[in-house]
């Protein structure tokens, strides 16, 4: 099943925890192109991918009350009831991200400092469509969003055949609180939110997940200005289990990873043999019932299981890894938490399964992948927020600090940033 | 001097607040074949680079401890000392923004969420060379670094034809404790800090300033998955001043900006054309006055005095615009803040001038341009950290939130999700 690898060396790391290669296809050509069009021809040319991509001739891209109404009136009772569930849970977790004006700081007497948040006003959501519809998206980027006041909050999704969003998608994005949805899809949808039609706005931040063509579209959206969610990258898990963890619940969440794609990456580390091999045949038979087995085996073909010494050595691992999602497995979790240094979110004890904090322990599935908790951290408050820096100096205080910054321009050979200081000091003499 | 502008219509402000455009010259090729190079002879390409554009053969590209102790004898005392108060004030400010571990949240009965701050461990820096020896930035990007916890950061900027970088930026540099500090230059410092080389270690944040082949590197970098601190435009300075202004004070604070480069931006509104006019004249004065009279002018003979009815126009304008510095001169500054939605950095009060935020009041001076202050934040201790997010479910949990999670996953088709939750709840019955 998995491969199993013992006591590897440090050295080998880099090579044995080596990703697969993001598929860097060059696109550049086809979103410059899909950039221009929409420029120049703005909803026309959105109807026009329409029709050819999704196979629809739209009227209207925004959609309207009806259709919100009717896909309420299809999602069944349980699942609305599931999202709301979930929904209280990730508004209770982010609440606590929203910082108040910080305190202000007298850093020189007469000199004082503070910062305040200000949401982006203008954000857009793009939520890919097709067989698995993330609802769940919706609320975590919805819900952060709602919670700092951004002004206008744009969701764009690509229609069926049929014309339609996914009512679940509809129903949770109505339930969050989002006016203004519209049906397009794929770069024309990012190129849209970047630069703004007759009929969606531009925004300044665009969220969410997406095929290749969308993310090449983010990434030349980045290059405009525009500030996006992270870079993106196929999914990922990194287990630590022990002895004491339950091969049945591994093999569950290591499958789970490996149902996204075949291109999701999924490790297993443990200081324990025997567990290696009780996870390993608990996948055998549970890869059997899987509706996507073919996917999930696939993506475990190039998965690794990985044998050391001990939990410490498991966790200097991970840290080299920066998986996005790392599960700790074991009784002895909570005594490997400050060794964390790179992970997107973290799941402690037998009963965390990633699972939960994809849909409703409360945290954000928007996490980084491929090594990107190294440098990136998922989306929270933050990623909504701007931090604006004030100051506000007394007459005192540039007499305090001027005659410093008039050294310092002055090396800096910036005769006017200290005549700015000067001209006050002098008045004050 | 300064066009002036009386009484504009909102639906003007777009052409009105138009900024220079970036400098888009295509780079590309230029920066793919630095990056090729590099990353194929390492440090001989570096040499080889530094050979030709900084005109001087160099054996080691990492600055001696020799250079460093003949640096800091090198610095006058009355400059060190400026440097050691900057640096106290601004870490007095940066500390306040260090995190302890977040409040855990029981988003449900036995579900437990929190966050916690975790340093970026490995970042670089480019400090450019030239005639004006930005060591302020050495300052702006490292305390916060070192407060951080960030454990390996390294320095970049390119040798004088001597082989040796300014004093004044190794003296700060050692000051802040940064001990690797390399004599290197241009895209290929960047390409560098990116990939790595024998001598100069790879990072996963690249922060700091530099020319337009430094700043494609940049977006370069980014593409290949390294962070960068923001988007790079040219500096600017938004002043709204009343008639309780100094038309003194906002001349000096117009030029301190506009002396940067000829593509500056510097804007003065106010609702009274007698302080427009005041200004304007002051301006004449003090340029004469100027060593680089030739930039500052260019960049004033480009940029705007607007009228308006009352400061709250004054400060929608300047949202629109969404200024790097943003100068209330003013009585009434204090009761504008909170209306100001998009500012890098904001400077509230006669003495409140942009050279002290610059040098030393305590804030930081990177901050966003071009208008990316609607929607990125200057560099701050969050620049240098990841927030890793945590949960911890018990039994009780699993039981209380599981049976949604099993709902929406399956409303998802994703089955093996689902059978993470399941196999764990069968287990508890």
């Amino acid at each position: 099943m998995m491969q199993v690898i013992q006591f590897p060396n440090e050295a080998d790391y880099a090579s044995l925890f080596q990703r697969p290669m993001l598929e860097q296809k060059n696109l550049e050509d086809l979103i410059n192109s899909v950039f221009t069009e929409v420029k120049s021809r703005g909803d026309e040319a959105l109807k026009a991918y329409t029709k050819q991509f999704d196979g629809v001739d739209l009227r209207e891209l925004r959609c309207s009350n009806e259709e919100i109404e009717e896909a309420k009136s299809v999602v069944t009772e349980e699942l609305k009831s599931a999202i709301k569930q979930a929904k209280a849970n990730i508004e209770r977790f982010h609440k606590t991200q929203l910082q108040p004006k910080s305190k202000e700081v007298e850093t020189t007497e007469g000199v004082v400092c503070w910062r305040e948040q200000r949401a982006i006003q203008k954000v857009g959501f793009y939520i890919p469509g097709g067989t698995a519809p993330l609802f769940s998206s919706v609320l975590m980027l919805g819900v952060p969003a709602s919670l700092s006041g951004c002004k206008e909050i744009v969701l764009c999704s690509p229609p069926n055949n049929e014309g339609k969003i996914h009512p679940a998608i509809l129903y949770t994005a109505d339930l969050v609180g989002i006016k203004s949805i519209y049906k397009v899809g794929g770069a024309q949808a990012i190129a849209a939110m970047a630069i703004g039609t007759q009929s969606i706005p531009a925004v300044f931040k665009i969220f969410g997940p997406g095929n290749q063509y969308v993310t090449a579209a983010k990434m030349k959206a980045q290059q405009l200005g525009i500030a996006i969610d992270m870079p993106a990258g196929p999914s990922e898990v990194l287990v630590i289990a022990d002895a004491t963890a339950n091969p049945r619940f591994v093999a569950a969440d290591l499958l789970s990873q490996a149902e996204h794609g075949i291109d999701s990456q999924v490790i297993l580390l443990s200081d324990s043999l025997q567990l290696i091999e009780d996870v390993n045949d608990e996948l055998v038979q549970q890869l059997a019932a899987l509706p996507r087995k073919k996917i999930a085996q696939e993506a475990l073909s190039h998965s690794k299981s990985v044998l050391f010494h001990s939990l410490e050595e498991c966790l200097k691992a991970s840290n080299f890894y920066a998986p996005e999602h790392l599960i700790l497995a074991s009784d002895e979790g909570d005594n490997l938490l400050s060794e964390i240094q790179n992970a997107g979110s973290v799941f402690v004890g037998h009963y965390s399964c990633e699972s939960l904090g994809d849909y409703a322990s409360g945290t954000n599935h928007t996490l980084p992948t491929h090594g990107y908790a190294a440098n990136y951290s998922g989306v929270s408050i933050d990623s909504f927020m701007k931090q604006v820096t004030f100051q506000k100096v007394s007459a005192q205080g540039i007499q305090n600090i001027g005659p410093a910054v008039e050294i310092m321009a002055e090396a800096e050979s910036l005769f006017a940033h200290k005549n700015a200081v000067t001209t006050r000091l002098n008045a004050l003499k």
